[in-house]
């Protein structure tokens, strides 16, 4: 970072003399019990909602709530830049996970509280404390002359944490509104504290749950074992048809659609894995994916067929000699650029379908909240650039990764946008987000700031 | 039947004159909430156990308690028929199941009650009212002269329903008092109400409990998913490998100690299944063994090894994108003749050991009250007149059959008294005997108590 970087230490400087404000008005936020899964917290989702567009409303942006089938989406707009400005549109969500077992957290999750720098508080990372810092950014940038490098747009839903169903809905009818040059999710992470990376793609996912019925009823091992089909065996023997010996999902066509890295693109990523950490912290070797790709390829550029859950039968203490009538298991396919997320689930029903043992019955039920993968390039003007603020800000070069996991509207908003994805964030492995104690670092929240106003100040000078 | 069968006819009117006294104090022993599994109800075992004390007193036996690790087992004998005449022993027992659920019942467990000439409480037939029978037969042969046909003992453990673990440890060291010609189980049943049937052997079991272990802690399908070793894919992949596509067991060894039977052995027994029944009963085909066995051989005289469930992962409602730490399955081996059970059990442990996937632990537990098969010749002079007995009494010529399920302490009195086994009983498959509203019908009470007062009568004969 040159020393004469004047605009990032005017930004600092904000940000060091509003803190105060910063911090008290980010605490408010924090104490909205804003938990989506838990139909109970509706009217502290609509109060979080509504305290969000008074704060917009009173940065002079233009705000619309739209309703879905779910909670509503808060979409805010500030327009002013001028039609020769490139338009961006950031998405964030002010919905949490549930807080469950309460007892773990050391302070309540919902009365913030400062330790080590940290602030602890569910939702602290996931996803308010991300939207915060691009709230704080945009204050600033208006605090100046009113002004905003760029026409700016704010998508701010309320289901993330339960699938993104409404706005998934209403994307499409909303592309008018959605339409952008650029599209930043700011809802990812960075590998360690001190590196600064972007995240060029994440996959997407479908999910399954698999019932198989034997007998009418739960029948007795002995008197009945070796006349009553037993579900439990159906069920392991299609299970492990889904993977051979090498790690590979044998379902027919499943790697049709993969699209494999160039050695060019494949240089960009920061591939590197530490194996002898991972054995430290998990106890054995991150072999779990296919044979002839390293950790990372398995997880960041290959498609997954894992299974999430079994159960049917006895599990508890001592022994009981049963036959189960029912077994059910959850499937879920992490996909790649570019797989097809109907194809792809066709694909596995057919497979399932076909491998099933004769005299046993199968329900499959699909999840909503499928998503497919999304991918930036590196070279993109876009990336590029918010490369440069990651730099700047931590004073080193940014590199580039994958991300394993799935943002379920990601694809689809990129879709409805038209605009090109940047997936930023500043969240680490271990800020806990959907456990207890989930907390982010109040370095991380000045460095997200400094991130999202650098980068919007450069592309409005596209 | 021949109509001059006058030992018949006088036990007959024993029955029907001592009908209320034998009514009424069944329905005290019924009354005792001796459920063994579960801690609380101690005291009421001990209570049952001393009822049964006095009351054998008083029909002039000598009576011990025999103290175990767990529920004392009641041992009485009345060996005054002299040298010359054989030693019988009888085997029942006094502790029952739980109840639960409790509101699946029309009228309380244990507040007997007659219906359409049936005895509904928890125990009417397992095995108070089995054991009643053998009791009321006996005080009826002692009415006459204070005298027995037979030298008599009983053993009346108050464990069978959690495995008999505290009568199989002390059996070796009462083989003395243990000692008899003859052992009479009387806890097995007959196919159809007015089918006479003599069960000629049943299957010994040996149970599993297999936990395998991934990663340290769960973790997430996304992020980590193809780098983290997932220990449902293990467990499916290893139980998959349990049986080939033709239903045999593969486990090296596991038919090596399996004796078939001889096609005279076989024209002797009852095979005819009626599958059509089944289907009707259960909703599919009885298909669950081996391809080239019928349903009855399956489940009679071929070893099964069955998975009686599994879990690990999520498995509610919705979905998690889970892969777990830990994934358990619970295994059980169905033994026939002459199987050995440590064989078995070091077989199917290598067989574990050998075929588990790498990277993932195995922790292997196996259950006590394991046990193995019994087989009584249908030729032999008790089976005979125990045949006999059943015929007089239906009236129709009595059918051998074998059974699927297990009674752990068979085998092992079997050996300590050196007694050839009658499995003997009148229950039948829908008494409910582990669930709400279990029931006896009087008239089986009263053809029990024919069945064994005219045994032990053509006993002393002998």
């Amino acid at each position: 970072m040159p020393q004469s970087n004047r605009p990032l230490l005017a930004l600092k400087e904000y940000f060091r003399s509003h803190f105060d404000e910063i911090r008290e008005d980010f605490f408010t936020f924090l104490s909205f019990p804003s938990i989506s899964a838990q139909p109970e917290h509706k009217e502290s989702l609509l109060a979080c909602l509504n305290w969000l567009k008074a704060l917009l409303l009173k940065m002079h942006f233009s705000v619309e709530v739209w309703p879905t089938s779910g909670n509503p989406v808060l979409f805010a707009s500030h327009l002013k830049a001028g039609k020769d400005k490139p338009t961006v549109l950031i998405y964030n969500h002010y919905d949490v996970q549930p807080v469950d077992p309460l007892e773990k957290w050391t302070t309540p999750p919902f009365e913030p509280t400062i330790r080590n720098g940290e602030v602890y508080a569910r939702g602290a990372q996931d996803n308010k404390g991300q939207c915060w810092y691009v709230l704080q950014a945009i204050k600033a940038l208006l605090s100046e002359k009113g002004e905003l490098p760029v026409n700016l747009k704010l998508c701010i839903e309320g289901e993330e944490e339960i699938g993104s169903s409404g706005l998934q809905q209403i994307a499409d009818k909303q592309r008018e509104k959605l339409k952008a040059d650029y599209l930043f999710i700011a809802d990812v992470g960075i590998p360690q504290k001190e590196t600064p990376a972007i995240t060029l793609g994440i996959r997407g996912v479908i999910t399954f749950t698999i019932e198989l019925t034997g007998s009418s009823t739960d029948l007795h091992s002995g008197e009945l074992g070796g006349i009553a089909i037993n579900p439990l065996h159906a069920l392991v023997d299609l299970l492990a048809k889904l993977r051979d010996s090498e790690g590979r999902i044998t379902i027919p066509g499943f790697y049709d659609q993969v699209t494999e890295l160039t050695q060019e693109e494949k240089a960009q990523i920061q591939f590197d894995f530490d194996a002898e950490a991972y054995k430290e912290s998990f106890g054995l070797e991150p072999s779990g994916g296919e044979k002839q790709f390293s950790p990372l390829e398995s997880c960041w550029v290959r498609p997954t067929c894992e299974i999430n859950g079994i159960s049917g039968g006895y599990s508890g203490e001592g022994f009981k000699t049963v036959i189960p009538a029912k077994a059910t298991a959850k499937l879920s396919c992490r996909l790649v650029p570019d797989q097809d997320a109907e194809k792809i689930r066709t694909s596995v029903i057919d497979f399932l379908n076909k491998n099933l043992s004769r005299g046993v019955q199968m329900k499959i039920e699909t999840h909503p909240g499928g998503s497919e993968a999304t991918r930036s390039s590196p070279d993109s003007k876009i990336i590029q650039t918010t490369a440069q603020a990651y730099s700047e800000v931590f004073g080193k070069p940014c590199q580039f990764v994958l991300g394993g996991g799935s943002i379920s509207v990601a694809n689809k908003l990129q879709k409805a946008s038209g605009g090109d994805l940047v997936l930023m964030g500043l969240g680490l492995p271990d800020d806990q987000i959907h456990a207890p104690n989930e907390h982010f670092g109040l370095d991380r929240l000045e460095k997200g700031f400094l991130i999202i106003a650098r980068t919007l100040q450069m592309v409005g000078n596209f």
